[in-house]
């Protein structure tokens, strides 16, 4: 399958790295047609990795993982284009995390909106479902680097869409279980966790872990 | 021991309940001396229960649980008084749910600040401990309702505070896990917890869940 991959970062690497050893086709988008950590990407990960701009990647793939740094997410999917991501599925792994004030971060937005909801309000014609976001980006395409349960969740409008991203989720990630949340105000919900997350990193001392619901 | 159970909800008759079952003494406090919820829990629960106002219930207790719905927290301590929490722990079950414009609610205090973080500043001479809010009540005093591991967070400025809520969350309610999550500024993540606690209620079906953190 033709997949997009927005943003040169962490995250984008991982999700990249994961679909081309799943013998996708993969373009890295970025601002620039050159940027130098998606050549870096290109170069490590063979003929199936390519690279391009925002809109490049966009128009490339059938289904879009937006990686990008959630202050910069509104900017790079305007760049993405409406009319590229018309009808498909945008699998939205952003975080609205603010570290501008030191740690720990704050939220620019939460409680009454998401980054979810404002990419879904942006781009109506976009499947857009949330999910990886709550985890470590090496956990989130290698769950059992964490032993035992853990879950993951999904956000989304679409149901079709929710059905594929959790096929995608269980099927070429290796999640048990996907917990879907219901509709795209619930990624609120998982946006606000990662406050959490990121107190809980502290205390465990290492990104590699993950909540489960136990219930009875 | 003497302890105030503060709040005539389910959170305070769950508190209160455990605490009379465990032999202590417990006075139930709320806006008046003779509420009827406050009656009916005393009538209930044998001669180690009474009820009084929040300053009353304050002044008699050692230790006091704020079981007050969180709106109500505010007005509710300011009538216990500064006199009477000074020096003593305050352990902080409060939520900031707002449930004005419907389901699914949110938050009237969140991300830049905490209500266990606004009572720890307007009462900072009592020792304030959140916990507790991240489950059912049912759950809190009886964790065993939920199979398996699962976990309980503290948060507050004083170690000493900290460690005998831990003891009490462990030996007297039968936690297994208590994680110390740090001062009191993280008494937010755990009230932001509570909006993804809320749709994985709808989710599951019940109340009766928790999560685990597991860890590589």
């Amino acid at each position: 399958m033709k997949i997009a991959v927005l943003g040169t970062g962490v995250v984008g690497n991982a999700i990249g790295t994961k679909l081309i050893q799943l013998n996708h086709q993969v373009m890295m988008g970025s601002r620039t047609a050159n940027n130098e950590k998606a050549s870096a990407w290109v170069k490590q990960n063979g003929g199936n990795a390519s690279q391009g701009t925002f809109a490049d990647a966009t128009k490339f793939g059938e289904i879009i993982f937006n990686c990008t740094n959630g202050a910069g997410t509104p900017a790079a999917l305007n760049q993405a284009g409406a009319e590229n991501l018309k009808g498909k599925i945008l699998i939205d792994i952003s975080n609205a995390l603010d570290f501008s004030k030191g740690m720990p971060p704050t939220l620019f937005v939460c409680n009454t909106d998401s980054l979810g909801e404002q990419i879904q309000r942006a781009f109506p014609e976009a499947k857009v479902v949330k999910t990886l976001n709550t985890i470590n980006c090496n956990i989130m395409v290698n769950p059992s680097l964490v032993p035992g349960d853990h879950d993951v969740f999904v956000s989304g409008n679409d149901a079709d869409a929710k059905a594929k991203v959790t096929d995608i989720l269980k099927n070429w990630f290796g999640w048990k279980t996907v917990i879907d949340l219901g509709d795209i105000t619930s990624a609120r919900t998982v946006e606000m966790w990662v406050i959490l997350w990121v107190r809980l990193m502290g205390v465990v001392g290492h990104p590699n872990f993950n909540l489960h619901i136990t219930k009875a």
